[in-house]
């Protein structure tokens, strides 16, 4: 299998050939074409460029600059393909870089995006995970040993002029309710660090006022964060510009349904093997305007699960309606205190939510005035037991902490 | 295997001997008391107390009275049970009435509850299931034969006079913010039709006042709705008052994750084999302020499933911030265009989410402004392949259609 | 659902109304007749007919009449049923009676047929198990808890008159290679004990000469003791004879792979409920001579094993060429020898073996000149955990032992 | 994690610097050395050391030389290990050389080992398989692609001298019983062929005429073709010699339950990590004379099968006791008779049955006289329906067939 897009991981975004971009713009230009049928590796740099290292201190994650994320290799373009069809992508396989498997997990500061739980988490912390084969751990998160499902966080097509339009629209309309909020409501362009690939310097300039950022999912997939569009699955992307320009990148080892620490999955760069072809007028056809994907054979099997349950009514006990974003904070705020009666602080406990492949489900929707959702915690990646029992929890010797700024 | 509550599924819910209630108050009286460790059976009648019949025509479920609902069998009383113990419950088993296996899926009429999608199907419509050992089939429905993951919708302790309290104080409020709405935010209580069991007829009409509905899921499990409290499942109950007070009900043949269409399960009357424990102070030993449970060993596997994506942009463009609600809503509106080009009509597409093992998965909930939501569509409930292809979807002959209002 | 045929579990086989037949005979009269489509309930006597009790002593194991089993329910008549068909059988759901939820694992002593394991445990013994909905335990082998995977032992279509003659020449020729042997190489017809249904008396005392004895699985499906035959699956039997003839019985709550005990499974009475339906012509459009049968998405599911490997060589060294009884014997000594490091007695060790749901893989088979089995073993259904680890086994103490005989 | 054996693909065997054998003998010294908790990766040789290539002509799998087969890495020593001791192997990660991601299945002809089937399929046939990422698919073998359950054929420790002496005497005793066979019974010491990694050459010139094969899976594990010692598994061998030994070799990216075709695997080269670890003493602590090991929580999961049955009545009527060789080998032949009606020939189904994830169970062993096995056809990966229907199998066109020999 060829490798279409190679990076050298050893330097920045900057000087990878233009093969990578960090906004979205329908003008960038393709970097490589492949026909429908074709099978091909691509390189991946990990989301930040480079930024975070490997050590004991979360000041890199205090100070990640997030106007440069996400570095996307691409876009590649597809012989044939025109708006309206769908791009099937097979996700053949994807791993880290061989010579240094690692990645790490960042809680962010609220000051720099925060999380799920930054008003309980304000402050930056991280994890580093090592690699061994399918397995995970982490130095600052004992106890724990974990089988990647590993995917893209990111993954899509290029938006047409009209859709990246739009998209500029409804989130220009989001942030000017509530300007000045900290973290902002959504990330508007940011043409300082915008990278456009191959676009020539003159219009790269224009574009990048306009280009999209990469943090939110879109129409087109873009930065869904589904833990399982992994090894295995196929994929089905609307197709907006003719080629339709895949691009893809923020790969991760592992990922908790929701990432709640924003940088909660296992971040790494590496690698991806894809098969693309075309339904040709597909979106048509079967009425889609979002992807849609087929599940992996291949995702790890974790059957045993502690369930938590969460309302939609916060901690100061104020009632929302139906809001299953609430419903699952308070599940994940559950299973926070319940790992804590074991003996991890709340930030292990917050991390391992946000990278181990829990499970995040939308049970009830209907019953108002409260959504309910629940987290599942696979039992299977603890090396204690966690079930409940007569005696109560047995108090394990945690070792050590998430790295902390120093 | 004792059954501790028999009920007359002939009857109506009134002269069932005070063994049912529908409202939460502590001070409803035990109907029957066990000790730790033992195993019973509890007869449960259909969730609207037999006001929907097993025909062709809708009229039931527009003109079901929602202020009777649910009609729920117990309190049984735990010895040895006291406020902070967590109630273990080991769901051994959970069937329909064995002489008459059917159950029903139904659209509530926006006017009386709505359900998740009441702006696009404003009308009630219904489904009749009959059930064939583990599978269940509906001839609303063609093309679909689905292995039950049979459940309790709803089950858990009384609450004491605080939490009742509590509940009463928050959902006034909210509902206080829209009063006018309907259906509206939140259900107060509704002293006219409360059933409060074997309370005396003096203090009954007091309590009938201040009584919760059993709508909303709330700390104590109640209404959660969870598909997965199916049979071999163990739940972990916070108690609030002396000897627990555990109360059970709303069937479920099977549902979807939100259980969209509102009585979107396929709902029925039967039985529920139950066995309790106690971990005594079980809240402070884990820090748990909800139920939480551990899988089952026996759920149903489909485990090919073709996923649908949503964000939380509405019909109109409108951006949301991180809604998983109008996520999920966007995913299910996918998943039914993407049916409807197999030849469902949208009330069909639309009750087999309601009613099928789908699941609904928070899928990134920190990547602003957009949350990223799945819906997972089993695909081995239908009799044809609904996976995507170069041809196109083959329209299958739907030779029915859900029941409406005649 | 109809029941089809009603027995009385407290009655003998010979006073149930010729609904039960303990042979094989192309002549017995179809007891009641289907169309293909339908779906009924059949009534099942526990294998022997109710000759063990739910006891301490294994004695009515040692004393068991083996001629006598098993007693089967039918044969029932399919419509339109011609030799040559496939007769598609859906398990729909089955389960013990209601009023007596209990069942037993034997292990046969010697001279009364035995078991894979009869050189190292030659003498009955025995473990009564109770049901609490889906879970079986047993007050004779302490920290055991496991999710049935229930199925009937037995079920198959009337063989035909040329059938029924092959089975005879060949068994005999095999018995008559050590005709001596105890227990025997194979189970010759044993008229006097034979029940042929409602065939007359006088036509009976003749066939029972030949009628065929149901312990071995043959052509016909018969005695197959696969467990994976459990509620969800589908079966295609090939048909032998006008109207086919199904008769089932043998209902095991739960089974391991082998039934090495030879009673090994938990052995009850109860009911089934079955769909039929008919492919025309079917043995020859798929060139089947062998039942098959598709999976059930509702098998429990214990997903981590401990396997434990044999290989053809035996107890003495002697060295067999691609044996897989040998390697799988070995394999179950393996896992014995294992289980008794943590408190369990051989004979406990041996009946979980043949009641839990182990799986038996036939792992290599041409590797000259030694076959690979291998047991596998579901961690899930114990108490403790039987991981292997550093510091040894943790002997768990064990209150209780198998019947022996008093 | 350190490459500890970096052999190069295109270079004999013999030119490998002495880092792999064709033998088991405990004076093979040690090609590194490891402590306890370190991972590292090996490189493997394909089976046959480069005797197969990826074409369309079978003369090469018809003239393989077997008395090479199979080249193992290592032996790796593990400081402190000492006899009686358990070796506890972690598969961390498993995979093909990436530079040629092939491999091959090939059908032995009898007179050159043959397979399970080879009276029935007695010439030499082969087909190559590409992968891609996870999966597999074969231009010989149309309609099929399937995820690679990845997994080392063959992995043990050294034998003491004790142990190998015991294989020769019990090995030889039954080559003894037909001497003239063909293919033999087993399989003796081969000087001519015996390499012996860096033992020195006088000393290997000995050593040779004692050496064990290494076709056969023994007491210390070794050719175990057990498919699920894949990624995410954990082994615990039976240490004899100090230092135990490791060797590790026969890559197979996948392979069905008995292989039965003899190469039936898809065979390969290419790399494995693992971490080693210590259970002292631990053979005594669990009683234990073989291997045994956890299964991986990231196995392919085909979930529903379809299942074929087969009795130990061989192909003529003759009755065999309990053979659970002969039953398998019957269920195997159904399977192939079965996929011949949806247009593979019969070689292309055989192939499919020893390479495809298919499982092979004992189902039972002690219903006198017959075994019955059974095997399981995961229905996912074929392109086509291959349940049966009313209507008959629908039959594929079939463009190509295995490569013979021309």
């Amino acid at each position: 299998m060829q490798t279409l897009i190679t990076l050298d991981p050893a330097k920045p975004p900057e000087a990878q050939d233009g093969l990578v971009h960090n906004r979205w713009h329908p003008a960038i230009p393709m970097v490589a074409t492949v026909q429908p049928g074709e099978a091909f590796v691509v390189h991946c740099l990990e989301w930040t460029g480079g930024q975070i290292s490997n050590d004991d201190n979360a000041a890199d994650i205090r100070d990640a600059d997030l106007t440069r994320c996400h570095y996307l290799s691409g876009p590649i373009g597809i012989k044939g393909a025109q708006p309206g069809d769908l791009l099937v992508v097979d996700i053949l396989d994807v791993g880290p870089w061989s010579a240094n498997p690692w990645g790490f997990t960042g809680i962010f500061a609220r000051e720099n995006g925060g999380g799920l739980l930054t008003d309980f988490f304000p402050e930056a912390r991280k994890a580093c995970w090592d690699f061994q084969g399918i397995y995970a751990s982490s130095r600052h998160i004992p106890g724990v040993r974990l089988a990647g499902m590993v995917h893209p966080g990111l993954m899509g097509c290029l938006p047409s002029e009209a859709l990246l339009a739009e998209w500029n629209r409804r989130e220009a309309a989001l942030v000017a309710t509530a300007p000045d909020r900290v973290p902002p409501l959504a990330h508007v362009p940011c043409a300082k660090t915008a990278l456009l690939g191959r676009m020539p310097p003159q219009q790269a300039r224009e574009a990048a006022r306009e280009a999209a950022r990469t943090i939110p999912p879109r129409e087109h997939g873009g930065n869904c964060d589904i833990k399982n569009l992994t090894r295995g699955s196929r994929v089905y992307f609307p197709v907006y510009v003719p080629e339709a320009g895949l691009s893809v990148g923020d790969l991760h080892f592992s990922q908790g349904d929701g990432e709640i620490t924003f940088c909660g999955a296992i971040e790494m760069g590496g690698w991806i093997a894809l098969r693309v072809d075309l339904i040709k007028d597909g979106m048509a056809l079967y009425d889609l305007t979002q992807p849609i994907f087929q599940t992996s054979p291949v995702e790890p099997r974790y059957d045993s699960h502690l369930v938590f349950e969460g309302i939609s009514v916060d901690e100061q006990g104020r009632q929302f309606y139906l809001d299953a974003h609430v419903a699952y904070r308070r599940a994940c705020m559950q299973a926070i205190s319940y790992l804590k009666r074991f003996g991890y602080s709340g930030a292990q406990a917050y991390a391992i939510l946000g990278a181990a492949p829990v499970e995040g489900r939308i049970s009830s929707l209907v019953d108002v005035p409260n959504a309910c959702a629940t987290l599942w915690l696979p039992k299977g990646i603890f090396d204690f037991d966690i079930t409940p029992a007569t005696q109560g929890p047995i108090v394990q010797l945690m070792e050590s902490d998430l790295a902390s700024c120093s």
